[in-house]
């Protein structure tokens, strides 16, 4: 019997990427069985030119399956992940539902690989807007601890699910046109407009997005006193997302420090021409593995020489969800 | 001898909404003279149901001039601002050109109102960036000292003028048409993008825009000594900038006063319904001319209580320009 892979939610934005990034990396199975909703049971989908049906999710659906992709949100990852777990799979879990789960390992692989091997059959891919920051900044935290981190972000609206990027297309058709819009998917407009992340807002004033950065990094960082505030928007663009971020480190770091850490890191690439003002761009990280960085400049505002500042841009759909999931895969 | 106006520069973005302000304000003139580059000089502008020939800016221009609004860039107001201030007008310049100056007071009238008096004929408006940001920050540096501002701008297309509003709507239609796209007016593709800020960067890696909003609020707050960290991108919105803010102070400081010090605050609009995640959005900040305030937050990253975040919106055209200018010729 060679290795039997199932992928959970085929047909959503992240599902059609676990498709591609599979494909793209040539991923090792034997077997591939799709799963979804009742709804979406019987499409199909193709991959490497042959096409396969899709099967209703059950919780008998795992038998057999050696590892399990989930992405189609946080209630069936709950109801069926621990079924494929019990039945043997390993799960990698895209929803949040088991992130903060302390038996659950969270993994980034540029981060903490070494976590995956503590698992209990189940395995947290982070939120999107984490994984993206963590991959540049976790270099800098091994360079020097870091004290405080301040990120505001500019998120696209392939994190709603391909219907909003379908609505963000639509919307401004519409305004274009001087036609009135009305918000479907997502809560406020998105055509020349952005607004605060549609998630809930907890006593605190911070939405759930921002916390998931806070918790998230901390876990994955092992370093419960790591202080972050996050500010999460969204703003009209497709499927990548950016982030201004601050840092304050425990000691004086040099530009020129933070250079060679991020030169020398996985999953970076630093676009960063002054000269030529040319910096990340959201439609350039868009489609790529690698999360960009520039603007690196060392943070006026910190006159100890404590501060750094970067801005950087990473595909939402790809390394933020869909990619990240199969490097822990291909880890296991 | 009646009051005689003068306005420089009115076919720009800029100029268009000055002429919208002083009719919405029906600012008070007895005279009102249009003048621009010598490729504009014969075109006609219609304010107040009245039509206006554009006329030939000359040193010559300003005889018998009381107020002239400079809205044409920093070489026209080098050139010209100090003509007509010897002329006997009090200018009131929109560039860059004068704002750094000592002798120049620079000012929001919200702000410091004061330092209008010490003018020597020329009165400079900041960059718009800088004064939506200090309209609801100088509140709270009365409230309490501000030691520390972090600030990342999501700034619209109207910033680089009408053009760029234009090339902004032009591009997305090529976009959504899946066509090429080919950047004139700004440096980057703007359709579903962002970008860093298009303005020179220097040897401290901050922009030209990110070093005003750090120079020109210690200028206007008499503060030599607040810390300012500012990166500013350009997003793809038409005509109003929104702003990430995260503050520190020189105490604790709590939500409640925060909230208490902007609810009186002038020109200022809290917009903050955490149940209804309805917060500050460019679209309804746009065409008006207060400042939206909203995501008001104790820093759950600074636990000894000195620290605020909040989101901020406001009409880059009129309160970034056009209205701050005409607030200041209303106090002369």
């Amino acid at each position: 019997m060679g290795r039997h892979l199932a992928l959970v939610g085929a047909t959503g934005a992240v599902g059609q990427e676990f498709l591609r990034v599979l494909e793209q990396r040539n991923f090792p199975f034997d077997q591939f069985t799709l799963l979804a909703s009742k709804r979406s049971a019987g499409k199909t989908a193709t991959f490497k030119g042959q096409t396969y049906t899709i099967q209703e999710l059950t919780e008998e659906s795992f038998t057999g399956v050696d590892v399990a992709l989930f992405s189609a949100g946080g209630s069936i990852s709950r109801t069926y992940a621990p079924a494929a777990a019990r039945a043997g799979a390993v799960v990698v879990d895209n929803s949040s539902a088991f992130r903060m789960d302390p038996e659950t390992p969270l993994v980034v692989p540029e981060v903490n690989p070494q976590d995956i091997s503590r698992h209990k059959g189940i395995i947290a891919n982070p939120n999107c807007s984490t994984i993206i920051m963590v991959v540049p900044v976790w270099p800098l935290h091994r360079l020097c601890p870091i004290e405080r981190l301040v990120v505001s972000t500019y998120q696209a609206a392939s994190g709603a699910g391909y219907q909003a990027m379908l609505e963000l297309e639509e919307q401004t058709r519409e305004a274009l046109a001087g036609r009135p819009i009305t918000p479907k998917v997502l809560p406020h407009r998105m055509a020349f407009n952005l607004f605060s992340h549609n998630s809930a807002i907890n006593e605190t004033g911070y939405n759930e997005e921002e916390l998931k950065m806070v918790h998230e990094t901390r876990k994955m960082f092992h370093e419960e006193n790591i202080q972050i505030a996050a500010t999460c928007v969204r703003v009209p663009v497709l499927r990548a997302h950016s982030e201004s971020i601050n840092i304050r480190f425990s000691r004086p770091v040099t530009e020129q420090e933070v250079r060679e850490a991020l030169a020398s890191a996985p999953g970076v690439r630093i676009v960063d021409d002054r000269t030529a003002n040319y910096f990340p761009m959201p439609i350039e990280s868009s489609d790529g593995d690698d999360i960009f960085v520039g603007r690196i400049r060392q943070d006026i505002s910190q006159p100890d020489g404590h501060g750094i500042e970067m801005f950087i841009s990473g595909d939402q759909l790809r390394k933020g969800a869909a990619l990240n999931a199969v490097q822990i895969a291909e880890l296991l």
